[in-house]
């Protein structure tokens, strides 16, 4: 498996991943914890989509003592989002609502042309502002919630970007990513600029407010170095809570907007999403005489992934699900049929919030409104 | 002799220097062709103190077709202004005036940040502001001059700065300024920026505007890959135009801010300048016999070179003290009190003007008026 901020790809064994990565696993223990403020445990939590963390015991201490955190969490705009970017953005959603915490949200303009062919900022610039719909209609509180591009607010961003790398040597982002000779300078400097959210809402505020980053684990590398840096510019370490990838309707892999016909878009037709799911890779077996016998493998089978990770709420319906496709019951038409009846009035509502999001995007965008959120 | 853009230190070979740099000598031609444009060669210019170039000729063919340059030069805010640093701002503001030419005038208080020990930016913001007053009190057109601070005027910086960023890798940075491994992440990245202000005018003005940078040679690095990576973004690589370095008062070396005993600051009593003149090495000898039987070396001497540089503009004159050095005539002694004579009212009409330029210093700063200047 290779799992980096840039690439991942292979099985991921998520267990590995978290001990070569240092994270600690959520326990029972503290997954009750969060219960205890939060009423019920959201079924990312509850299902071990978010799977790992650092530092959440401490922004719980934190919290109970009554000191506030923050929330940071980015987005990458090379492209358009599919199911598996939401996933932790209605996570991140969730928490934003039971903790009434500010959001300090980054649009990563200057990493993607980094790393990207392009000549010109055009396309970064119109994805940042196509993500930004998709973030808003996840429904984040304008009022606690801030949307900062780097290259559109790198005014907000830079002076402490400059103070971060200061303590970063090519040495370090060399181990940590595995830059080399031929890798740009721009890219070199971009942890350093990457960091930057995890400090503005002490460095805002004038007081150290805890900050928990909620992203995908192939984010981690970022963190690391992140929170090495932190106490040498007199910021609190930021904590972190890791979620898995949605994997792709393909055969294997995250989902990835670079191969169309294995995500789905959140601007998707019904037709061309329905198309999509039914011709999805599943963990079912060559005939339906043989699955009828042997049943299938929910385990690498993307539709029960969506099923499991977003379109089936309820425990005891997935593991009914779960039940009737490892004994043969459930044939994969009848499952894909399923998804798709669940993920077309999805797509519809989501497109509908996505068209009304056009009318407050200033409502977010730290241009508009500053870096000034609510206590 | 040691010259990069951090340290100047040895006896300079300039020749040497332009031949291992790769830049092109100043030529009688291309003198004769300046002079035809400003009716008179500027004592800098006439006396070798900008003794190379690159592309000054081609700045030049623009011109007589009738397309104006802009001039880019900077300064890095560590400390006050000594009469060194002024010695190229007084040669650019005679090209501004000549060739009514924009000046794009950077303030590098992000690099000095990342070189220097300090933990905040504070003394960076303290000395930008200082050394602003000491730039306007050298007569810049406010009308024609913008100042860009890189850490307040990031957002004017950024983009373009990426764009170059993309196209220079480790590899490049590490032949060019001897980068390491241990290198900050933030001095690898700073190249780009020092890039941008030689193709703002163009990218303000949305067409082709030649540059010409006037800079002492140790910045010549910088515009080596700066020049590389302009055809890729589509700008003219940008000409400059290299002075020699007013050797500091004590034995040898460049006048620096670090040792001010060896350096005259613009804002020096009158009683501290004469001090440190009449303190100064010489090129003279042991005893006043022996100076007067055998001469003394106005080539080693910082006293001449003041003389020389700046104070005393008759060419006569120079010759004649020169002569009268060399002869033995002229005591040392004498010589310091005839530039004492000349640097005191320097000095209160410097302070002078840049105890009015407190009044004017919104006239240039990017943050109150933007980068468009005029045609």
């Amino acid at each position: 498996m290779i799992v980096t901020p840039w690439e991942v790809s292979g099985k991921i064994d998520y267990e590995k991943l978290a001990r070569e990565f240092g994270t600690e696993p959520l326990t029972p223990e503290l997954l009750d914890r969060v219960k205890r403020h939060t009423g019920t445990l959201h079924t990312q939590l509850r299902r071990g989509i978010f799977f790992s963390h650092r530092d959440l015991n401490w922004i719980l201490d934190e919290y109970e003592k009554g000191r506030k955190f923050a929330l940071y969490t980015g987005r990458g705009p090379s492209g358009p989002v599919h199911i598996g970017h939401v996933v932790p953005w209605i996570f991140t959603k969730h928490l934003q609502d039971v903790f009434k915490a500010n959001l300090f949200f980054q649009m990563t303009d200057d990493e993607k042309f980094l790393f990207r062919q392009e000549t010109d900022f055009e396309d970064s610039h119109r994805w940042t502002y196509e993500n930004i719909l998709d973030i808003i209609a996840v429904g984040f509180d304008p009022k606690r919630t801030v949307i900062i591009s780097d290259t559109k607010n790198i005014q907000h961003l830079y002076e402490i970007a400059i103070k971060a790398a200061k303590h970063m040597t090519f040495s370090t982002v060399k181990a940590v990513f595995g830059f080399q000779d031929s890798t740009n300078i721009g890219i070199i400097f971009f942890p350093a600029i990457q960091s930057v959210p995890a400090f503005l809402p002490s460095a805002v505020s004038g007081k150290t407010v805890p900050c928990l980053i909620p992203a995908a684990i192939d984010q981690d590398p970022y963190w690391r170095i992140t929170r090495d840096v932190a106490p040498k510019l007199g910021f609190p370490k930021p904590a972190q809570i890791h979620c898995q990838f949605l994997p792709g309707l393909g055969k294997g892999g995250k989902m990835s907007a670079s191969m169309p016909e294995t995500a789905i878009f959140t601007t998707d037709t019904a037709e061309i999403a329905e198309r999509k799911i039914m011709n999805a890779f599943t963990g079912g077996r060559a005939t339906v005489e043989e699955q009828r016998k042997l049943g299938a493998n929910p385990d690498i089978c993307p539709v029960y992934y969506y099923e499991y990770f977003l379109f089936m709420d309820d425990d005891k319906e997935i593991e009914q699900l779960r039940r009737d496709c490892m004994s043969g019951r459930l044939l994969c038409g009848e499952c894909k049929q399923i998804l798709v009846r669940r993920v077309i009035p999805f797509l519809h509502e989501y497109q509908a919030k996505r068209e009304k999001a056009k009318d407050h995007v200033d409502e977010f965008l730290a241009e508009k409104k500053g870096l000034n959120l609510p206590e």
